[in-house]
């Protein structure tokens, strides 16, 4: 691990005590930012998670015990995180240290001032979350080699089931920025065009094999201008940091629709986040090497040093009536062929610009085990070999009623840096075959 | 031609002498919406181009001559049409015919105001023109039945070139919204992985096979919530109006890339469009039926009536050097498959939102004979054909310092409807494989 700075000492503790239990996803290390309200005040603003409260910001900033640097008015009292993400990655790493600081252990000023506590306090669980940036553009790759190895051998040839373009270029395509929600967003299954194997023509109606796609994605907090590329070494400085990502497939509608220009209403009707942004700076502790690449990349895609994160990721699943969910997949970021780097270069090499807020999907992320693939698709294999859940029931796709939860953490000594939950259910297909 | 109204009157002259020229893009009968700023007061505003003039709508706001119905604060002194778009179709109409009443012969309140006639009148020659609105999503569609079949033929089966899918959906995919520009940006060529036949693996370097498509791109005017399609029959209602759209594309790096997911570097350099939206209402003389589309479309995609509309459309290519442009293409959007609504109506049928600004492209319009193809890549055959231009050079592809620019209009009784300019001139690749 990488002690870059005090904020990541494993051993900080902080005054709320919540955040020193050893399994809580946000300790005194992370301080990851979102956007909440309350039924008091349902002005949307800023937050950061720690233990089980959220700090609100914008009553810090107002009461001068937190100021960004280069912030010339409040960039708290927003709706989204955007203008705090504007001043760059130095107001974040200010920030980041400005709180850590104030929620330490030791530090007295905000813990003894009862009534700024009792205002700059709230309770996640009392809280809504809500979308914590403006999001200008949304990207999705496909940078995991075992899911598009996978998927390639489901649908095209075991034998080549890699593409020849895959081992030389982070592959991935433009999706719908306005269909990202925040987790706990109700999430109904869209109707399409479906062809069966032993039909003529395609018949509209509900999607048939509804799926997950396991991902991290990461927002872009500073751009480029256009025509002006991000160099890959460079790279990482334009990141500010990563959530977890559900891309909704509707595998039916997708086999149906995407050549030749790519999967379009699979995917559109909706994408789930989580409601923090885990900071790059809070992942630093938890940098591993990514795969070895080969061949090597073309020079624009080469970066010295590691650019892997260890992240830990899973996926739960529960029917309608279950009191509990099933694990159905564990797996790591750390098995992403290409980094985010990679595919922040790769996106602009051709002079397209980049804006604050952007998001970048990784791609499903499947790890080389079958318990460790990141959707159903390849976890039945297509369909073929349906999950047995904890409460007995089924599956080979989703079905409506379930409930997906993506989880993620990092894993450091005596704490961990979590991600909290992407959680979506899947409401029944509107009536009718319009 | 339909007469919807008094603005549709053929025999409408304005006072404002330069629109009453039958060649003129911008007579009383057009009245389409930018954003312009001069070097006097270089804060972007809302104008409508009439003959060689731009109306300044936020002058004409503030003095109480121009009021859309349902606004609550003024919305022309904005850099961006959604303000006023977001205020629904009926205020569109209704500030429409406000205008038309307004600039017509016989109409003395402006024409005898000399000083608000000086401000408000700004000549088109001394104007900077911005994009005229901010774009959430930028879809591209792939409607022209002439193309794919094209397409189809030169890279797949000849013989099979239209896809099975093709007759069945209005295909398309999500583009990138961050770089479209508006008509007069140059555009740098960009550079990418090229993969050439001979070699093992691909390079690094500037894109050689450089095109155009000709398109039309509609904006949305109503959007629709999450999980609620617009259907068919409804679906005009939700647009805005139309613009000339040019997808700049990099053919080498596409074929290298685009499987299985689509285009992607190969288009998100720039995609330029042209200034001034003309308004649905100002192309309703102009409908016409669209093809007939057999099989017929499944009941989600079917609509009663004539959604087609008669827009002659040409191509235009400069040389640096040259002293003229050379027409290389001579299309009209009536040849389009798919209609706008059912590009529309498929987007949104999945559940997908769209929302205020959305820009939807046509897809290359090609029509039935190579001298109404779309792109250099049908003109020319893959580059087996080289085009000869006026000025006696050839090309393939396009090459540095060219100027391309796409023109479209509407013929009607002594007037026409005009888009003006569509227009990019191609910078050299930034040097440096990096």
């Amino acid at each position: 691990m990488t002690l870059l700075n005090e904020t990541h000492d494993p051993k900080l503790k902080s005054w709320i005590s919540s955040a020193n239990d050893p399994s809580c996803d946000f300790p005194i290390q992370n301080l990851p930012f979102g956007i909440f309200s309350t039924a008091d005040d349902p002005q949307p603003r800023v937050g950061v998670a720690i233990g089980e409260v959220i700090v609100d910001l914008a009553a810090l900033e107002a009461a001068g015990l937190v100021s960004p640097p280069g912030a010339e008015q409040p960039v708290f009292a927003a709706a989204t995180l955007n203008p705090f993400i504007a001043l760059g990655r130095a107001a974040w790493r200010d920030t980041r240290l400005q709180l850590s600081r104030l929620l330490r252990e030791g530090t007295a000023t905000l813990r003894d001032n009862s009534a700024l506590r009792e205002r700059a306090l709230v309770k996640q669980a009392v809280a809504a979350l809500h979308l914590p940036v403006e999001i200008p553009g949304y990207t999705d790759f496909y940078s995991s080699k075992e899911h598009a190895t996978n998927v390639g051998a489901m649908f095209r040839d075991p034998k080549n089931a890699l593409l020849p373009n895959w081992l030389e270029i982070p592959i991935g395509y433009n999706g719908r920025a306005s269909s990202v929600v925040v987790s706990g967003t109700p999430v109904r299954r869209p109707n399409g065009q479906i062809k069966l194997p032993d039909q003529e023509r395609p018949a509209f109606g509900p999607c048939r094999r509804l799926d997950i796609e396991l991902e991290t994605g990461f927002i872009v907090g500073q751009g480029n201008a256009l025509g002006e590329p991000i160099a890959c070494e460079d790279a990482e400085q334009h990141i500010f940091g990563m959530v977890l990502l559900n891309d909704w497939s509707a595998r039916d509608i997708q086999q149906w629709e995407y050549v030749p220009l790519g999967p379009f209403n699979a995917k559109t009707f909706a994408t789930t986040i989580s409601p923090w942004i885990v900071t790059l700076d809070a992942l630093e502790p938890f940098r591993v090497a990514q795969p070895e690449q080969s061949p090597q990349p073309l020079p624009y895609l080469r970066h010295a040093g590691q650019h892997g994160f260890d992240i830990h990721l899973e996926v739960r699943m529960r029917p309608a009536q279950a009191a509990r969910a099933s694990t159905i997949s564990r797996t790591n970021f750390k098995y992403m062929y290409w980094t985010m780097a990679q595919q922040l270069a790769h996106h602009t090499v051709s002079g397209c610009n980049t804006r604050v807020g952007d998001l970048m999907g990784s791609g499903t992320i499947s790890g080389p085990t079958p318990d460790s693939y990141g959707s159903l698709l390849e976890i039945t294999w297509g369909g073929k070999h349906p999950l047995t859940l904890d409460s007995g029931e089924s599956r080979t796709f989703i079905e409506d009623g379930d409930e997906l939860t993506l989880v993620g953490w990092c894993q450091g000594d005596g704490y961990r840096v979590g991600f909290g939950e992407c959680r979506g259910e899947i409401l029944p297909a509107l009536p009718g075959a319009r």
